[in-house]
């Protein structure tokens, strides 16, 4: 061993006890006769001292040791005079008296530091040197510990990690496959799995009754800022349950993870709101519920007043931001600005100020009497000093926008903390979604979604109406996870297929192990996936997943690193009998 | 939920309590008026009973239930008249008052019992009802709790599980790589790697201190029984340390599966053996310890007897097998058959029979005097009864034959026992293996295996002897993992490279980034990897890795049963770029 402790343990207690250190120089100062340096490991930061007039020859070694040389030191731990509490070691330092360079460095591209100098791009193209910083290093730590709680949580709840297999094979449904030619069977590819869905519906119909996998997923999409072409996600399922009891196990893991990785614990059950609701009070699926402002609906009480922006409007619907009645008209027209950035794409919005002594002032003054603004800031339940900002136009357009609106103005007002977790369930998800262009519905989960029993009566009168046992955890206003439970009644399930336009030939050609599995014996089964980057960039407070991965890629797929994907050879390309095909130039 | 217990809990304690269980029919026998029904879960089999005079009408639904059909039961605990003792529930019966049929199943194209009536190309087909049996099922059982207990050991020696990228970049050295069409960077490949090595080795120069990772890896190989296209690496390495430091953490690690796992404690730390010892004792450098039998030479007590066999043989030696010389001459026949198989390639072997007199019987006698044969059981320490088995020929080619024959007849002997485990380190590797065909050497781990410091001075000189800082460990004859510790100096590693015959620009071209990398500070640093396939069919004592994957492939590199790999479409292949070569009919 090169050490008897690490960078980050030695404290008063050790001082008189001789130690040999190893780490990275992370600094070195020179001060009257004194050399100090700092030397840093995973684990923390010591002070390394060499004192000019006892060792000469030692303190002159240390003085040409640059940033990032690799050493060794023996020495005696010592109280320090000048105390740095910040840090754990930062009562002690090391008298040294034998210094070996294990390896030196030439000058990094970027700083070694928690703020580092370093952009983007350089940082990835030198992602080793990137992931010596705390910051980078620590969401890997935070990623180690999460997983393996979950592993330890599912573990005790008896669930069992099965591998499942990453060469599989292509279903032209859906998202993009990575594919993968095989040398063996010529002119056949593998495909990468965009998720193990179908089969950890195979283990339940094997019996493995409960199943999870920490399982590496890949889409071959274009990237966003918070996508990547491989990506993790925790999935899982269960035999013999309803809703109730995948939801009761998953808000357990949740709330395992919260206690033993952020010490928190929730005084309440997470609350459960439908889809229906969720739409209705916050304008989308995975609501943050850290802050108020929920939607009110103001429709019935703004017609009649000559507005034609209102008046034409399908839905009509405010926010009332609390204490903002003194935003300037500077602050208003940015909110005005916002809603009409192409991304949101509204016409405008209206705004009501509830003056200090209960007046309104509203932007829409013209067209409506004091009694009808008040009547809408009532609605709202706004107070003197309180702000509306109100929507119209096309229901679910406009609803999505107010949403921004309200997420926007949520974070102006300091409502959107990192440090505040606000976990939820979405539940009642539509079975189906209508889609416009097409003039067809589609799942709006994925076709084995089984349908609420109680709706079972609208299948064929009312499809949109019926909802489905599916469901989504929702934090901080991301979707961390969903799932649903499954149809496992072959009757229902080509039921559900014809209903969504497939023929026999084309479920069997896309489903077809699946279906024939649930010939022999399928259980009642159901379950759901997070996705593993979204949970460790949640608990870690990150803006995007890339940071929480080790090796992350560009939005061109690339990793400027290693420098793939690249070319590969003649020899290559022959024995998987393909050849190029040279791009259209753009 | 749809039971309150599952089938394997309940005991005599709770007779008389109410309960509803949910699970597969196993067999349902009728016996004068009453029908049992074995109701099965992963968990274990409970009997359900039903009485005709008692509820008639259920009795008969019980009477339809098919083999593998899914039912829930309600009914009372009842201590059993006629107690199995074989099972954990085997002291009670539920008296069924309610039956749901969840669901039916087709009769299944093979019984799904502990042994059962199916081959091995229709249980690969309907893999996901071979899952239901026991046997296959408590494979999956066991590797989930290892892959869990080497995740706990680790966490605690303050490893950090780190996830490395799947979508990497070919390497045309080494086995064949599988490569996934980029088609956001037209005619450019990802592949898939063969192992996290070099990311593993920049997370040291990172600074992550101790790595490790449970990877798929994959290999286009082709394809023989205890290979598949991808499989799973137990994947670690460790900075700041020494072969010693990587011998004692995973012999810890593994002692500790042997406890948690197997509840086996080894009394003594696991013996070392260098390659060398290995070769000259077991003729491979993975011995099976679990028996003696050491090799023995003989090649200057056979010279000289005119027996042109051994006289031109670079090497004779021989094992004895205790208390055979009872063999017949059709037992001696069938071993010789056995040396001379295509796959072993011997011309023949010479047998010595110690009688229990203390003279020696030979298929050589004409050609050696009793003493001469003598002094060659005295060497071998053979008692009488014993048989001496005696080979010669070329030195490598001869032992590799005598350890099959070793292993062949300490099979026939039992000692070669399933339960019985016998763990070593083969240590002290040479650092490179000369190949004729090419007349030079390669490395025989890879390129980045530290020399032996004390071997440094042979590197020009005699690099054959050169060792390395390898080690394997090896347990029942099964390599189970292997490492090295890395070189971290620029000027060394150039040094191998130049002694590998890389030229500078080819050194850059393949490992370019690990080489840059290196200029920034690297540690000293070494690991290993395991093959976790292998350790579990280890431990579940199973022929083949593909008993204890979910989802194997055949030896074409198939999944039989989701039919993959397959066609993709047009629209795929022109989205890629890529157009199909249609492979020469043979």
């Amino acid at each position: 061993m090169f050490r008897s402790f690490t960078c980050g343990e030695l404290n008063i207690s050790n001082v008189g006890q001789d130690v040999t250190l190893a780490g990275w120089v992370q600094r070195v100062r020179k001060m009257g006769g004194m050399t100090f340096v700092d030397l840093r490991d995973r684990y923390g930061v010591t002070q390394l001292v060499f004192n000019q007039e006892i060792n000469g020859d030692l303190c002159e070694k240390a003085n040409k040791l640059g940033r990032e040389f690799v050493i060794q030191a023996k020495g005696a731990v010592s109280e320090r005079s000048s105390k740095n509490l910040n840090i754990p070691t930062g009562e002690i330092e090391i008298i040294v008296n034998e210094l070996n360079i294990l390896n030196s460095s030439e000058v990094p591209p970027f700083t070694i530091e928690d703020n580092t100098d370093g952009g983007d791009d350089i940082r990835m193209q030198y992602r080793y040197l990137d992931l010596r910083r705390n910051p980078v290093r620590s969401n890997l730590e935070l990623r180690h510990k999460i997983a393996f709680e979950i592993r330890r949580f599912l573990d005790e709840k008896r669930f069992l990690e099965v591998e499942t297999p990453i060469l599989i094979g292509s279903t032209p449904e859906g998202a993009r496959d990575f594919v993968v030619p095989s040398r063996m069977n010529p002119n056949q590819f593998y495909a990468l799995p965009q998720s193990p869905q179908l089969f950890k519906q195979l283990l339940m119909v094997s019996g493995f009754d409960r199943y999870f996998q920490i399982a590496k997923c890949f889409r071959d999409e274009d990237l966003r800022a918070d996508r990547q072409p491989e990506f993790t996600q925790i999935d899982c399922e269960m035999t013999f349950v309803e809703q109730e009891d995948v939801l009761n196990i998953f808000e357990g893991m949740m709330n395992h993870l919260f206690k033993y990785v952020k010490d928190i614990e929730f005084a309440e059950a997470f609350p459960r709101i439908t889809w229906a609701d969720a739409m209705k009070y916050y304008g989308c699926d995975k609501p943050d519920i850290r802050f108020g402002m929920k939607f009110v609906e103001l429709k019935d009480l703004t017609t009649g007043g000559n507005f034609v922006v209102f008046d034409s409007a399908e839905y009509v619907a405010g926010i009332c931001a609390p204490g903002c009645a003194s935003y300037t008209r500077k602050q208003l027209d940015q909110l005005t600005d916002f809603v009409k950035r192409p991304q949101i794409g509204a016409k405008g919005l209206v705004w009501v100020k509830v003056e200090a002594d209960g007046t309104c002032k509203s932007s829409a003054d013209k067209f409506y009497s004091q009694e009808q603004v008040k009547s809408w800031a009532d609605r709202c339940e706004a107070n003197p000093g309180d702000l509306l900002l109100i929507m119209a136009g096309d229901t679910r357009k406009t609803q999505k926008q107010l949403c921004e609106l309200r997420l926007e103005v949520g974070g102006q007002l300091g409502l959107r903390n990192k440090d505040v977790f606000a976990p939820l369930w979405v539940i009642d998800f539509p079975l189906f979604e209508w889609d416009e262009d097409t003039q067809r519905f589609y799942a709006m989960h994925h076709p084995f979604t089984s349908p609420n029993p109680d709706d079972l009566s609208m299948l064929d009168s009312n499809p949109g109406e019926v909802r489905a046992w599916a469901y989504d955890m929702v934090i901080n206003g991301v979707e961390l996870g969903g799932g649903s439970i499954r149809i496992h009644d072959s009757k229902l399930q080509n039921k559900m297929f014809q209903l969504l336009g497939f023929t026999e030939e084309q479920a069997q050609a896309q489903f077809g192990f699946l279906m024939d599995a649930f010939k022999f014996g399928a259980p009642p089964h159901g379950g759901l996936a997070f996705g593993l980057d979204r949970v460790v960039s949640m608990f870690a407070g990150l803006d995007s997943i890339r940071d929480c991965i080790a090796f992350p890629k560009n939005n061109s797929g690339r990793d400027v690193m290693i420098d793939a994907p690249s070319i590969i050879t003649d020899d290559q390309l022959n024995e998987l009998h393909l050849s190029l095909v040279k791009p259209i130039e753009k």
